[in-house]
């Protein structure tokens, strides 16, 4: 659906990598690190969502002829131009699966290539994965506290323009399990689901008349919207007499949807009403401004709702509209580089690194993951990045490394997995992740920590560049 | 750079056409009408944007063999698919002015088609119209509190995914200057703008080097970012230095960017340096985490500031993820529709109509627009929609019609005008508005009212449709 090419980046882009290139610098290999300074929706864990869609992208990120031409009338160089004009991504990215949990300042992918490359893919990298980080992220959140119910993506009219093609796959990638999008479900091969508009109901002169048709005319999954006029003395009855007809031709009407009013009164109205005209098997929908609260405090009043339809509130990730995710650069010309700060916590972590997980013997995680550098593979130690008296002892702990190679020279490795999968994978790591992480009130804080050689590097490079000043 | 196709759609507008189309309602004409009920940022105004884009979009939107393909196989009828092969859309639609300011309850736009027709443009038409105007809106109020400075689009790494590009679109409807985002500059004509990122100066040993690299290798426009070590000790006095060598080869250094720290002190002290180096020509430009509460600080502290980048906050309409516009019918098959509620601001208005702005003789807009049936012309008193003893005499003001025809039997009829006229329309429809409107805390609160024909057939039918029940 869209055709992402290179000038789908920032200006400045170009300019520094004419810069590299006059001078000489294109061949200048360089690491650069994606990661995220603040959990969004005050909440305890992220979800990485977008690895897939960012690697095709990548593979294909090139300047067609049109955009060497804008580019040569912006006043760039031939010689840069040419150069251009035979731009591919060559380089190697180290990244979490998609779908692991992630959390704060430590890396959650790298990218080593010539700093020009390393440069240009910025832009893309950094809105493709803080938009769908983000929107699983929230999506993750509703599927915790969901239980069984179904979860569907309703938000394609408010979502940010074509934004709304991704966040159907990042809820996907957080737990949901269907879309009103059509052409994402098709693309993405999953589920289409749809109920009926308020509309169709008042383009008939009786919402029995419009019930009759519709259950008529597109028997499968059929969903009554009850609402229109008056829920429980005009919406139900007449949804009762249609599911019955529907049974005389051998048909099952699959759902009544809600979509005002107080939803955990009608649910449980319109449930005993249902049970009593013997339709058990109708499910209830519900949708309306919700969110993982809404849904939370709905399922904690025991609302009888099978299937919640979420819109504007998981698709745009509100109340947080961005995730902070950014793009820094760790390594290059073969020394380490370092962003120094007068806020501690923006000061960064030099050298290409590996992340590893800390688990006890059952497998479960115990809070915390270790940074350290790339060639490290047993930290007996890991500390605070800032507080020099604390650290953990983790030698007796399982180390799981958590970024693995997903491109070499250009192209992907990633072994094509389903949104399904995906979304199996997700799942089963925030299992592994203790609960007091994942509530929604002051969640106990994850710990990321450093490796002794890490920290030690760190401190130098500190020093070093304060001394230049 | 996009690719609309028919099933960019929810799954519900098809499930309903085939009924439409299989029961014999595919002629039925309709009307639907697109409005929202809350203006986002607790503001007093909106910014109307998108309507280009969409009106080009309906013009092209097809379905094509593999989406017809998918549909097959999801279960819709074949002499339904036949006549989506054939689909277009070949209907009207009234509109207000791009650029326009707008205000809740009242039409924005109509839609007249038949009933398909209407329904399946449905999800592209609030996905687009909803996000620019909140982006038009929030870059709006951003204008309004910038004065002469320069306000430029920085957010294409935070956007919502491709929802960047309309972004940008917007901003610059509701008052930006230009943008960071290459592809969209190009395709919209508007100038590229970017500076230079931290990582570029961190991939050199020392700042001067890095800064005077630049200035040689990109020359034009050129803006050094200060603040990598310490803005004041290190990065003003050697953007100083750079910009006294560019003078020596007859090129003048741009500006210098902030991007950390106290930017109202920081600002102050670098335009003395600058200054005191008689480079009184260099501009500064800030960005970091800025809004329209923050440019109004800076500037009321009368920080020299010439040039905001804005990112996140205004790519994403944040604190505000979504306009809250809807789709409602109003007419079919004859008849004027409403839809009830027992929240009475979510009663809908029926009836094909026109809006009319208020003006005093000197052109000035009072704060009232009024909402008549599409054949009124001469309003002589205007009602409050649900208090009976409010009415406002208007006879004696201008009344401008606000619904102009955009497009007939699918075709566009809008005169094509670039960007900037837009900006400048909206600009100068903005200052027709009282400032009292224009506040940022509690501003006044714009009138809408009802011509008493309106208000006594909306009447009749929320009567009608009680005694249903």
């Amino acid at each position: 659906m869209f055709n992402f090419t290179a000038t789908y980046t920032d200006q400045y882009q170009l300019a520094m990598a004419q810069v590299y290139f006059k001078k000489g610098h294109h061949d200048h290999q360089a690491v650069f690190e994606y990661f995220f300074r603040k959990i969004p929706f005050e909440g305890g864990y992220a979800v990485f969502s977008g690895l897939e869609d960012l690697l095709q992208i990548i593979e294909n990120f090139r300047f067609n002829k049109s955009e060497i031409e804008y580019l040569r009338n912006r006043g760039f160089e031939e010689d840069f131009l040419a150069y251009l004009e035979t731009f591919s991504f060559s380089g190697n990215i180290i990244s979490a699966k998609e779908g692991d949990i992630v959390f704060p300042t430590r890396p959650v992918l790298q990218v080593e290539a010539n700093i020009i490359e390393a440069q240009l893919i910025e832009t893309i990298l950094l809105n493709l994965l803080n938009f769908q980080t983000l929107i699983a992220t929230k999506a993750s959140r509703m599927r915790l506290v969901a239980g069984d119910a179904t979860l569907l993506d309703f938000g394609l009219r408010r979502s940010q323009g074509p934004g709304g093609y991704y966040a159907t796959r990042a809820a996907i990638t957080g737990g949901f399990d269907g879309t009103s999008n059509v052409i994402a479900a098709r693309d993405l091969n999953i589920s289409a689901s749809g109920t009926m508009a308020h509309s169709f109901v008042q383009s008939y002169d009786d919402e029995l008349q419009a019930f009759r048709d519709f259950a008529e005319g597109r028997p499968e999954n059929c969903v009554l919207l009850v609402d229109t006029y008056n829920t429980l003395k005009s919406g139900i009855p007449n949804a009762i007499k249609v599911a019955k007809e529907m049974e005389q031709r051998g048909q099952k009407l699959l759902a009544i949807r809600l979509d005002s009013g107080d939803l955990a009164y009608l649910a449980k109205e319109s449930r005993k009403l249902l049970n009593e005209a013997g339709l058990d098997y109708v499910k209830i929908a519900a949708s309306n401004q919700l969110d993982e609260h809404v849904i939370k405090s709905l399922l904690e009043q025991q609302a009888p709702i099978d299937i919640f339809g979420v819109g504007t509130n998981l698709v745009t990730g509100n109340p947080d509209a961005a995730l902070d995710g950014v793009y820094k650069l760790v390594y290059s010309a073969g020394k380490p580089r370092i962003k120094i700060s007068e806020s501690l916590s923006k000061i960064t972590l030099p050298h290409k690194k590996q992340v590893f997980r800390i688990k006890n013997k059952e497998g479960k995680c115990i809070g915390a993951d270790v940074v350290a550098l790339v060639e490290e593979t047993d930290v007996k130690e890991m500390f605070h990045p800032f507080e020099p008296y604390k650290s953990l002892h983790i030698e007796e702990y399982e180390q799981e490394p958590l970024l693995e190679k997903v491109m070499e020279n250009g192209k992907s490795l990633l072994k094509s997995r389903s949104l399904k999968e995906i979304t199996a994978y997700s799942l089963s790591r925030l299992a592994e992740l203790p609960i007091e992480y994942k509530r929604f009130n002051n969640p106990h804080i994850y710990k990321v920590g450093l490796s002794e050689r890490l920290k030690e590097d760190r401190d130098r490079l500190i020093k070093e560049n304060k001394s230049k000043l």
